[in-house]
């Protein structure tokens, strides 16, 4: 998508073979473009949120897999370099699926092509991934079709964190039926939750929008259920990180409250997700492991001064602790529907299994 | 309550007849107090939220009508002193009832009696609100020993914003429980919420209770709802901006949120409230006239810097708008319980219309 009205995506491999991302951790203050030269630098990039969003953090995790066996196509190593990886962020369901499916077909390949090989897996999941987040957008899209048919008004729709094209290669998930709708010519206004601690919300969707020319406005994590009450909310849709085969979503913590509050006022709670969330070995998403981030994540916020210097303030009492869990699981009743590339899903078994054959 | 091991009240008057206030906008960061001598002090003190707190909001606007009439003993300076005091916060009920009930009664004093009148006045009201947040501490105190024995161990409190001492005059609505709870020797811990936009939890709550030798822990505002998910709540205590004679209450943005999570996992929730925060006249929360704040208090956030510097930090996009209410509606059905000076109440129309002649 655009930045200042040039084409980006949010992980590429240039001319000259480098892979090369956007680091993250200063938008929206500072546009900056980094070169990842070796797994270690992925890890970094991942651990540190220089890239972040299930659907990226695993396309990332499968160029890492390329640059560790540029330098190594030992097996051994290429098994190292899997659990390093996965260890990276414990609840991503996509970053496990891509590196254990680019290890497992690497280790079949002969040891001179491993290197050629695991990059042109990447390449695919790179390009996989924006076919899918298209098909996403345009099955999102039909929905908001349909409730701006019904309404015939500018359509507000509420988003939590960045599931947008900055999460992903490009187009984003929750976003992608944003920016469908909007090729279309509905009318739309996004409502951006901020989402501390690391504020995406207002730090990366707000700006992605706003490059993108589509009106948003950004709101604090809790206010959200006072717009629903007033039916400033027409629809909410977020992203998920991982997502049970009975339904239940596991994604940015924060979004349970939404679903909640979009629940208890008849709103329509929709999730945008690639079939590479799912998680087929868990039916229950209380058993999904929750990442316990560094606190130091609640106690400092990033902003800019009247000089515009990037500075990092502290905003909590001497000797006051802090708790920070990344993540939160919205149970499957509370969904509307999981939009997904291989259509629209209803939030439970039976449907979700219908498709595991297609994903495989 | 302790501030260093010194006790102080968030307004009171010293031994020269100065009226003196905490500048509660630089907390945690600078402990600054502040002399009010005007009318016009006091109104800017209460727009720029030096002092916030529905209850403390009441006792210092009273000040403020004695800092006028002493000023003018006129009835129509006393009449415009009232309406300029009512406008500056239009969600807080007891602002409304302090100034109605004093500007009543002065107009009926004769002129040279109407300063020591107004500041007689304003000193019982002071006294008043120590002794009904006293007597809610004592009845909030005895649910909190209930689930104790029930369970034996740490019991776990969340509560929104800051419901504290430094929201009244002395012992806070929310926190007084929490204080005299302690004071029977139960073992408490605090989840504080953050409390986005003005950050009034990990500011205010967690540097009083901090000061109170009370184990505590901010959580973004995000967070909570997966705390309650994973049984570490036993119990929600929030306050009252205004409370409708049938039971929903009107506080801080986001309240709303958690009252929905507590629902849902079956904690209590309970809101503690003098009774001066019910509003005789509303039947339907939804009646309540909601605050639209400035958006630079989402914009831009508070904080020191490495140099201990307090800054404001900007911490949305450029051209990206904000929008900020300040106050939502719990509908009672939601509510377990009002904690009020006259005891433990239902939220629902009977038992709050069972004390109405006793707060006249």
């Amino acid at each position: 998508m655009r930045v200042n009205n040039i084409n980006y995506q949010s992980i590429w491999v240039d001319d000259l073979g480098n892979v090369k991302i956007i680091d993250q951790t200063l938008l929206p203050f500072e546009f900056k473009i980094i070169k990842l030269e070796s797994l270690e630098d992925v890890v970094e990039a991942i651990i540190n949120m220089r890239v972040r969003g299930a659907p990226l953090i695993g396309v990332t995790a499968a160029f890492g897999m390329y640059l560790s066996i540029k330098k190594s196509n030992k097996e051994e190593d290429v098994i190292k370099a899997k659990g390093t990886l996965v260890s990276t962020r414990p609840t991503a369901i996509n970053l496990k699926w891509a590196v254990d499916s680019i290890a497992e077909k690497i280790i079949k390949t002969k040891k001179e092509l491993r290197e050629s090989k695991a990059l042109s897996i990447a390449k695919k999941m790179h390009l996989d991934d924006q076919k899918i987040n298209e098909m996403i957008g345009n099955i999102g899209a039909k929905i908001i079709k349909n409730i701006y048919e019904e309404k015939n008004k500018i359509i507000n729709i509420l988003t939590h964190c960045n599931a947008g094209w900055l999460a992903t290669v490009d187009w984003g998930t929750a976003t992608a039926p944003i920016y469908k709708a909007r090729d279309m010519g509905i009318p739309i206004h996004v409502w951006v939750d901020e989402t501390r601690p690391r504020n995406q919300g207002s730090f990366l969707t707000s700006w992605e929008l706003n490059n993108e020319n589509i009106e948003n406005t950004i709101l604090v994590d809790n206010a959200g259920g006072h717009l629903m009450q007033n039916k400033q909310v027409d629809l909410v849709i977020t992203g998920s990180d991982r997502t049970t085969y009975t339904g239940d979503v596991c994604n940015k913590i924060g979004t349970y409250l939404k679903a909640l509050a979009a629940h208890d006022n008849g709103i329509p709670f929709y999730v945008a997700l690639p079939s590479s969330t799912i998680d087929w070995n868990v039916s229950d998403g209380n058993m999904i492991k929750i990442e316990e981030r560094d606190e130091n994540e609640v106690h400092y916020v990033r902003g800019i001064d009247d000089k515009k210097t990037l500075r990092d303030v502290k905003v909590t009492p001497d000797g006051s602790k802090a708790s920070n869990y990344a993540f939160d699981v919205t149970p499957s009743k509370y969904i509307t529907g999981l939009i997904t590339e291989f259509g629209l899903l209803g939030s439970n078994k039976s449907e979700i299994l219908a498709i595991k054959e297609k994903t495989i």
